[in-house]
């Protein structure tokens, strides 16, 4: 056991009281949110049978799982002598592996589960992920995800309260400085892109159109045309198109324009038809909300969703997409159970983050953390303060006696890098008056205040 | 990708909204204990380098590491042609390990962030660890612990926290029923053990001793002195530990005796003056704790701690221990930062969940949880639906609208799974009267009454 300079596994991160605070503060508010609208906790375990992850996440996805080694002598069970290839050995060494996001795991939970749940079941689900990505800034090998599904129903107020959950999480985020990120509520529908490409004579081809058109803000409407006819689209589909292209005005003027497109699709009026509902349910739930952009170049996670599809995306901060989410079928159709479908939403954690960060929209005091901090000048004065931690506490004040009567700057800097808002002073005149010296760090200001006061003021 | 009946790793869990609401209780109790006193959060990643994991539990704990294999092509770094043991391949194919406690990645963090932390630093954790133990009842692979402790200062104020914390956790536990759980906070100092053995002239024997008498209870006195002979004891000694048999009384009575009995070791003596002055801080705070016994056969963790010991044990349930800790040196010392200091705490939030259900001290309603469902009799009446979830969603009330204007059953089915303690009823009388149907589930009674009257009874 040689002393040893420790380090973290890269691409995984400490955190300090410090950010812990500011995960909280959002962790905590897209939860409040969810619970809400109605939507309740689980858990599932971080490791997972390599049978239930394997063959979800494609051939890339599958390299990605962090596996577990089984325990014990794990090579027992290795039929053959001779060192095989990582790949031939891997199936008699490890069984297991860590989960590697939160959908497949879930639907795992719902088969498993599927006779004690009530449908429809709507749960909300804050863990950790991990993935064997190539660590790179913004990107880690641990993170959390936050997500919300509804299953087992196709109501489309799903969808709306998705839209307001998302717009009430980014409003209490903001409770500090209201407004100041700019951000769009974009959302789409699947159909919509099928009904799109079947219009144009393209059927089936809305991926290639998907990932042509992604790029317009970046290259314009020529080289998309370009791109679009190197994937295959005909001179008279890249006709047809051209309005598409032109699509302008509110989210009204678009569906009018876009009905009158799709006529001819069935898919793609069902779409249309599928947005408008989303757009009466809001009206009808007296929601105004402006962030909400019809856009039908968005085609996020186009090959699992089937219906409505939803991202955010800051407009005045440089940042991709800070959720998303979509309505799918099928969810545990690997599992054996057909037909489950449902909507989902998932919050960015570390970007949400890095936009208040740079925002500055996390709040100065939080709740959670000491508001007040006693120092003392010498032992007498800290028994005497034992007394008054007391009647804070008992207070439910939080707060904190340093714990020995050092000097007094070394107390203070305490309370200072732990950012705590109030110090009350205790030495001999203080134990004798009875009024102690209160300090308001943010104030700069300070009194001489009996403990009753003291507690009015922190009140 | 066949269709495939799911499982769990076994020794892992799901937690359904259920359960996770009474785990979220015991959680949030203990997280808001840890806040007052001045406890801050942090994380750690689930994965460690294994150089930070190995050497740390004994033989039996690196047996018990879960290892996670290395990515891609695990054994291209294996030079050895030929299958090597477990043992001899597992450094070439293995560098990382999950969290086994909270304990070493704590230790790990500090030195790592030694420089920007202030000291003394107060910090709590509440994270999964795993252990690839063999399941049985009561013990999983994977589970929470929840530790909080104080490094960098020797002052007893910390210890005489920890005792207030954990009369304060099982206080707040017991809001629906005060006092239904009877329990022990013992307390015991390692250094009194240590004077014990030195005083019947058997230095060093701590192990030996503290593994006899923590029998006294079971097996009685004789059979304890036949184990102590067995385990190497003199006679002398065994006569001269005869008073310790008979001690009783309170906590100062037997701290009278003690003094006595160990006045001529400086060790023992230091620790009777350390539990003195736990006792006497108590004291100063005001603090009345019943529940505080001081217990000279408690020996746990005793490799490990070298001042005060703690450990919390249900008294009318039968459980182990629910909860423990105490102070300990040298906590960074195998990562190369010496004299470090501290005392903990760790709940058993696993063994706490099955207390507080034996006891039926869950609270029934959960401020987490949907409070009013509203339920639908047709489309006309869904719809006016939308605008009284609004109101109460407005009012800040955890509310839903069953998604669709099923049959009456189904949808009231839904609430009553749900455990939603209000039900609105919308029909198309009430459309049309404004006066909603308005279900107190619990007392089984019904009213007609506008939304306003309904947001006043909500309040």
């Amino acid at each position: 056991m040689s002393k040893q300079k420790p380090s973290l596994p890269k691409g995984t991160r400490d955190f300090g009281p410090a950010v812990m605070t500011k995960r909280y503060f959002i962790l905590d508010t897209i939860k409040k949110v969810y619970q809400k609208y109605g939507y309740a906790p689980i858990e599932t375990p971080a490791m997972e049978n390599l049978s239930v992850l394997q063959g979800k996440y494609g051939d890339e996805g599958d390299q990605l799982l962090f596996k577990i080694l089984n325990s014990g002598d794990f090579l027992s069970k290795s039929t053959e002598q001779g060192l095989k290839s990582s790949k031939e050995l891997l199936p008699a060494i490890s069984e297991k592996g860590l989960r590697y996001d939160l959908t497949v795991p879930f639907a795992r939970f719902v088969v498993m589960h599927q006779h004690e749940l009530t449908f429809p079941f709507k749960r909300y689900q804050i863990q950790p992920v991990w993935r064997a990505d190539r660590p790179q800034k913004g990107r880690y090998r641990e993170f959390y995800q936050c997500d919300a599904d509804a299953i087992g129903t196709n109501s489309l107020l799903c969808e709306a309260e998705i839209v307001l959950m998302i717009q009430e999480v980014f409003q209490n985020l903001q409770q500090t400085k209201p407004d100041t990120l700019d951000y769009a509520i974009k959302i789409n529908n699947r159909k919509v892109l099928s009904g799109i490409v079947e219009v144009i004579g393209a059927s089936g081809k809305e991926t290639d159109f998907a990932v042509a058109i992604d790029k317009l803000d970046k290259i314009g409407e020529e080289k998309v045309k370009e791109e679009l006819a190197e994937r295959g689209f005909s001179a008279a589909s890249l006709e047809k198109i051209t309005p598409l292209f032109s699509l302008k005005g509110d989210n009204f003027e678009q569906i009018t324009h876009l009905k009158a497109f799709l006529k001819d699709s069935e898919i793609g009026s069902k779409g249309i038809a599928e947005l408008e509902e989303v757009f009466s349910i809001l009206q009808g739930l007296g929601a105004d909300v402006p962030q909400l952009e019809l856009d039908v170049t968005l085609a996020r996670g186009l090959s699992y969703y089937t219906g409505a599809i939803f991202e955010v995306k800051p407009k005045n901060v440089e940042m991709g997409s800070i959720s998303g989410g979509g309505r799918y079928d099928g969810l545990t159709d690997n599992f054996g159970l057909p037909d489950v479908s449902g909507v989902g939403i998932s919050f960015g954690v570390d970007r949400i983050y890095d936009v208040l960060e740079e925002l500055d929209l996390f709040p100065d005091a939080h709740q959670e953390s000491t508001q007040v901090l006693i120092v003392a000048f010498d032992q007498e004065s800290w028994n005497y303060s034992l007394r008054v931690l007391n009647s804070l506490r008992v207070n439910n004040i939080k707060s904190e006696l340093y714990p020995e009567p050092v000097k007094l700057k070394k107390q203070m800097k305490y309370g200072n890098d732990k950012n705590i808002p109030f110090v009350i002073v205790v030495g001999s005149e203080e134990t004798k008056s009875g009024l102690l010296t209160f300090k308001d760090m943010a104030e700069g200001s300070q009194d001489n205040l009996s403990i009753s006061e003291i507690l009015n003021r922190l009140k």
